[in-house]
């Protein structure tokens, strides 16, 4: 610029946010090197799409209603920019159970979840504030935070405890400028599933230091058996939560960006600063997700199946287990069982593998020579694990794990005798091939009026 | 807060971007007392949705592929964040002519074109700096600029001369913190299509000062007989342009929320500058659209019958016709014949109706009393005119006139012999049921075989 205040040239500069915005997960990864073994076929256990491989698929029942919407040409038009009513209305009843109850006014549909946590965090936090976030934790949070200019800082969870949420260090991080807390449950990347009791001690924080909470729950009800899913929002009645979520992960369509944001505010506290307000006025800037999926909402949620379910749950189970026997065998690794979600931790003890100078390294080195691919834990702010995809199929998870084993008695180098395996979670045997059957019922069967004219 | 840094109650507030957040159109409307007659029925020439009234169906083809993408169990995984490889290539062969050649990595695919546009905006603009938007203009661009606290400056279009852009009063209005140049062509809400010459004086101004173009194209090829689009990047090839497109309007499909950006940038300033990185890093945020919607574009181009567009333009055509011819008979009126898009500015010489203190006024009593409601200007930041959306069906569009006639009748007060009425375009007239057949040719019919099963 000249000083008369007149451009002589162009001086065109992507703005702060353009600059500022940062998917820490794609920055560690196009850092490495990632050259496969030409002699053998590539494994992918890092991709967190559960459709990219072909054998987990959406049920029949939600492609008939997206269908029916279709066709009934009702959904073309705009809707509200928080959301046609009867989809808002569908998602509160979705949500809601005898703990906690959710009425539409409650409901702010998004274009996708994360679109939904994008709302949540620009309503609750300015630039300058913070929000807390799970380490080892989901990195869009961080992408969305720190592109609006709030700082981010990270409480530590307890590999040793199932991922639990340390909570002495979560008070401990809390500050003036603290503007709200993520909890993540079930969690990516730790597949972690928190007991009511570890809710409640959560929320006894956000109580008690006066920090509205974020709940990331798209992976809500994916729990193995055995295990509960607890809303957060049904664990306490007093701190105001914005919980966000979809049907990305449970209904197996994530590309159809359908994703939203409950307002849990009995106390009216949210209410009363003109959260509620603001998500609607941030909405306005979105204008709302694609109205096919608002129109099939009501029938998606009413007609899938409980076996669909039941299906998928217990083949990632299964793969959770294949995974977990074949791991714990290979020389300084240490799995860690997951309890939910898609995903499993594996830990690396690094002093075993002298010849790697990180979990970075150590993956690195594994496409190298075995072509099996595992995002390394920095992707998450963490060291030392690696995290495995438990949806790809049965057989490409146990021909990878055979080669991780390989790989790992390959660079093992034992530091003492003690192998520093100490995890004693009790595991459910898991037949074979316990997925087979599972595969066959589940394969989707396009329904026989529905075939297109050519 | 207390003086020791910790919070002894609840403080949430809502962050500064929700409370800045403001459409205005809504605030508006919000503000006028709204009470139809109950005697007569409800016509509202306000919606800018022209799916509402159901006489304006996307086309067969279009709900064909859509069905195809769905069926196919392709499309609903994650995409990458800019959209599917083969989704920006369609996209980038539509968007491309003789004159303007446009490549797949130019493509960002957006939620809808108002994501197209609030990414631009965002990418080029930081807090504190300033965009020029048309005054009258599309409120949209104020929301998404205000709520980052990116400044809005107005440049005047001139309703003498179809609207065109006072370019004096342009170059007037950059200022060394101009970050960027909205143009908006065909308009919302005035109806104007440029010529090539008036786009060329438009990016003279451009050029000479260098400030980069966002170029809202929504309303592309939506011209009447006789008239030409030339998309802005056709007429220059050294002003880089980011142009905001979609299916939205000419395909009909609002709600499905399929926007794109295109990135015109021959001399590569906004490359050197790192725009398009910027606008890919932005993408992160969104996630991109709809994967079905993706998955059925390069069919929804390709099939869509020429046939179907020139119906939709002889449709609007005819009503703006019809609209044209009956309110210029209307006292204290002057509607000013539009060249494209879906709708129709109608001055109001409030001069002659002293009952009223302004536009807004004006429209308010017109509902009282005619349960009619049209847009005030004050929506769009202007005064005196009203907008009328055109895709109203042709026998509410003459009621609606007919009683706007009517109360205009009553309340005008001539000020003298001369009536103002200035406006002299040559009008074809219109049959009067000019569109009965053209109806008929247009009703969606579902494909036979595409039916569900119960």
């Amino acid at each position: 610029m000249s000083p008369s205040g007149v451009r002589r040239q162009w001086e065109v500069v992507p703005s702060d946010i353009a600059q500022k915005t940062h998917n820490p997960l794609r920055n560690v990864v196009e850092n490495l090197r990632l050259e496969p073994n030409p002699e053998k076929s590539m494994i992918a256990l890092s991709i967190g799409d559960p459709t990219v491989f072909g054998n987990l698929k959406p049920p029949v029942e939600v492609i008939e209603a997206m269908q029916e919407s279709l066709l009934s040409i009702r959904y073309n038009g705009y809707a509200p920019s928080t959301g046609h009513q009867e989809a808002r209305e569908a998602v509160a009843r979705y949500s809601s159970s005898a703990a906690v109850t959710v009425h539409s006014q409650d409901v702010v549909l998004c274009s996708g979840c994360s679109c939904a946590l994008d709302l949540a965090i620009t309503v609750l936090a300015n630039p300058g504030q913070n929000i807390l976030v799970p380490r080892p934790g989901f990195p869009l949070y961080r992408t969305l935070a720190e592109s609006l200019g709030i700082h981010v800082k990270s409480y530590n969870l307890r590999p040793e405890r199932g991922w639990e949420v340390d909570t002495m260090h979560l008070e401990q991080q809390i500050d003036a400028s603290t503007a709200a807390l993520v909890v993540s449950n079930p969690s990516n990347p730790c597949g972690s599933v928190y007991s009511r009791q570890h809710l409640r001690d959560i929320l006894q924080v956000a109580r008690a230091k006066f920090v509205p909470v974020i709940a990331d729950e798209i992976y809500e009800h994916m729990v193995f058996p055995g295990q509960t899913f607890h809303p957060l929002a049904s664990v306490s009645d007093d701190v105001p939560i914005l919980a966000c979520s979809g049907i990305t992960k449970r209904f197996l369509v994530p590309g159809w960006r359908m994703g939203w944001i409950t307002i849990h505010d009995r106390h009216g506290i949210f209410e009363t600063a003109g959260v509620r307000a603001g998500l609607q006025r941030l909405s306005q800037r979105i204008l709302g997700s694609n109205t096919l999926v608002q129109g099939a909402l009501a029938s998606i949620f009413t007609r899938t199946p409980e076996k669909f379910f039941q299906d998928t749950i217990m083949t990632l189970q299964c793969h959770a287990n294949i995974a977990y026997d074949m791991l714990k065998g290979a020389k300084g690794l240490t799995p860690l069982m997951p309890k939910g979600a898609m995903y499993m931790m594996v830990g690396i003890n690094m002093a075993e593998f002298p010849d790697f100078a990180s979990e970075l390294n150590f993956v690195e080195q594994m496409v190298t020579e075995e072509s099996v691919f595992c995002l390394p834990s920095k992707c998450f702010d963490y060291t030392n694990y690696m995290r495995l995809v438990l949806t790809v199929p049965e057989e490409q998870l146990r021909e990878a794990c055979h080669r991780i084993t390989a790989f790992c008695k390959r660079y093992h180098r034992p530091e003492d005798a003690d192998s520093h395996k100490g995890n004693t979670d009790v595991v459910e045997t898991c037949t074979s091939n316990c997925s087979a059957a599972l595969r066959e019922s589940r394969d989707l069967i396009v329904p026989k009026d529905a075939s297109i004219s050519p």
